[in-house]
């Protein structure tokens, strides 16, 4: 019973009115009482939301008496497996539909999010299976894997919900009802200017997904522009991009990681690449653009990041970014202290995000039977789990959207105020 | 011989033209070589800026053809321990008058930072010496003793250079040619935008100085202040102008340091105080502030900082701001990153606070002989040389002014753009 259409209509098997806890149908009776003692311990660890949970065999636990969600656990292996690993198992059990929500699966996730403890507060076995996903290094071999697990998944499938340039960052919405499309284009607008870009410049953007920021700048702002990505799928439609519009003479698009980037360049970029780098190469991040960066050059890096260090969230590591790591400020200080940049100009656009990943979800559910036919009902799951959940940690502030400008130590060539980027 | 007017026509003991190094006046003859090695080395250690030596004696040593500074070093043990602790003794042989520098100061301090090599790459000797002068931890009565040193000098001495309303923190120019007067207002209301005030809230302001922003907020945003700060002087004035602008009802000035802060707030401001409270007492700074900051508060930080850590200068550290550090943005996010509060904005104000600098050091020439009468002539020169110094700093990138604006992370009450502070 998948939940494809994210209805409130949803039909739910009936539950019995019996007594919550009531043993049912042959269970032997010893694991009953494990059953439900398991559950009730992953309820408390999760902060007891106001939850209804139901099991594979009609019985019920609720943490409140009037609970807002139901919550259907389809078989007894799937129980034991969220019990062992929740960060993980969540994801897991939902896209195989072994774990479903009635409704809305965005309410459910904000209700998680408000009520789930700090992560310092949370047990031990959590932390421990949280560290066992993170912390590879990314190799160059096992950066290329990882990119392919999720941008080659095909521009098709991108097609049908990002923004018609596919732009797959976070927006600058100056006003929060105008459109998604508006929102990219403003976005790409805002990192030009903080840029401050000049015509016949050179920029080096590191990451470039589909290639709609290179494009941007190289046809609004009269700059060139090489651009690198190691994801071919995305390459390949940045090129045919270039050629349409007749910026294949200013933009190069180059299949390259960030630690292949060669030649100086006057403006450094990277929107949305930080994510995928991995805390132990943000120095060489840093040198990749000591070498790179001219003495008046300027640089913008865009990211996910996070109000103090915390490790991955498992599942997203392992389904949706292998390898993937939203820093903090101070960890992102890492790129820009050993190479003494100036640091000149943060903004968290924590909001944006959320309102970004709300159209997102809301095009996604649109095409979701599309995305059905195409590939599997897991798929269109995990890929609900994933923008829903992100929406809600934006929300909830456990996600931030962090621009950061800097130049060289010496430069003074600097704007004088950020009144720049309002007029 | 003071160099009181700071002018270009310093009269200066005729150097004779005998060539380089050659042996003079009845000097031993075993030492001679030792003095010159010694300074050579020293000048080497320091990027060989194109300066001449005159030593005691008449004995001349030049780093370049055509040196464009002259600087006299007055006596043999001046030499010596200007090269044994050079971060030290030269502020120190400098303020005493054994160590002069021919014509402007600052021009001389600007050639001594663009020639300085990167601290990492100093000797062993400079970085262990520069380690004993820090570190020691800032307890209360250690913060009071230091605060006394140097906010207890007098308001009249401050009163004398400073603008009328007293503070003593980088000022804000919209424009580089308004008056520090008016750029000191402009920074005030860029501080009192930036936290969104409205009128009735209440704000706590931890270090207050003379009360400028503390009453700046209470006169024209409406807000009640309780404004923290343990030099007595600076309490005395800012109560005396409370009463005489009307706003005694509103601004309340407590003798106490940022860790007796009691009550709640909505905004919870501090300008110019992070330099004294020293790295290992951000964890307690951020645990005060988690203490007071009501759930939609707003907090702003403003600062001196660097682009990475690095010890405070030792002549600094021992005659201008004992206990002082100025912190990197990573040093600055232990305030934040335990806490969970959620950087916001953060803007790098270095060129500005270079500005309000040389007006301070031109303010201060003009009245050095009214200083030089009240205090003495070591005195003068102690903070020409600390003013002088702090431009070049500025100006050359070793130092940043950092405006933090934080919120604690579940608060939604934030700012969907910058845009409201710049019309």
């Amino acid at each position: 019973m998948i939940n494809r259409d994210n209805s409130e209509t949803l039909s739910l098997p009936e539950v019995s009115e019996r007594a919550e806890e009531k043993s049912a149908n042959g269970d032997g009776g010893h694991s009953y009482g494990l059953e439900v003692w398991l559950l009730r311990a992953l309820l408390k660890a999760i902060g007891n939301p106001p939850l209804q949970i139901v099991l594979w065999d009609g019985r019920v636990v609720s943490t409140v008496a009037a609970p807002v969600v139901r919550v259907f656990i389809r078989d007894r292996r799937a129980l034991y497996r969220l019990c062992l690993n929740p960060d993980l198992q969540f994801g897991e059990l939902y896209s195989a539909g072994r774990l479903e929500i009635e409704g809305k699966l965005l309410a459910f996730m904000d209700l998680l999010q408000k009520s789930l403890p700090d992560y310092a507060k949370r047990g031990a076995w959590v932390k421990l299976l949280a560290r066992l996903y993170t912390w590879r290094p990314n190799t160059l071999a096992r950066a290329r894997d990882n990119i392919y697990h999720h941008y080659d998944i095909g521009n098709d499938f991108y097609r049908l919900w990002l923004d018609e340039r596919m732009v797959y960052t976070c927006a600058y919405f100056p006003d929060p009802a105008i459109t998604l499309e508006a929102a990219q284009i403003a976005k790409l607008d805002h990192v030009c200017r903080k840029l401050r870009l000049q015509p016949g410049e050179e920029v080096v953007e590191a990451g470039c997904g589909w290639g709609a920021l290179a494009l941007h700048m190289a046809g609004h702002y009269g700059v060139k522009v090489k651009a690198f990505n190691i994801s071919k799928e995305q390459l390949a439609y940045a090129r045919q991009r270039a050629q349409e519009q007749g910026l294949d003479g200013q933009v190069e698009f180059i299949e390259g990681d960030y630690r292949e980037i060669e030649g100086t360049c006057d403006a450094f970029v990277s929107v949305g690449m930080l994510e995928h780098v991995g805390l132990q190469h943000y120095f060489e991040l840093g040198q990749v653009i000591d070498r790179c960066l001219r003495p008046h050059g300027r640089g913008l890096i865009h990211a996910i990041g996070r109000n103090r260090p915390l490790p991955m969230n498992a599942w997203i590591e392992k389904r949706i970014f292998p390898g993937g790591y939203p820093p903090s400020l101070s960890e992102m200080a890492r790129i820009f202290e050993p190479w003494r940049f100036s640091i000149l100009d943060v903004e968290n656009l924590r909001l944006h995000y959320a309102k970004t990943l709300e159209h997102w979800l809301e095009r996604f559910e649109k095409v979701a039977d599309q995305v059905l036919r195409r590939y599997d009902a897991n798929f269109v799951r995990a890929w609900r789990l994933y923008l829903a959940g992100s929406v809600s940690t934006f929300r909830f502030g456990e996600l931030q959207l962090f621009q950061v400008v800097f130049s060289r130590y010496q430069n003074n060539d600097i704007p004088w105020t950020r009144d720049f980027l309002y007029h």
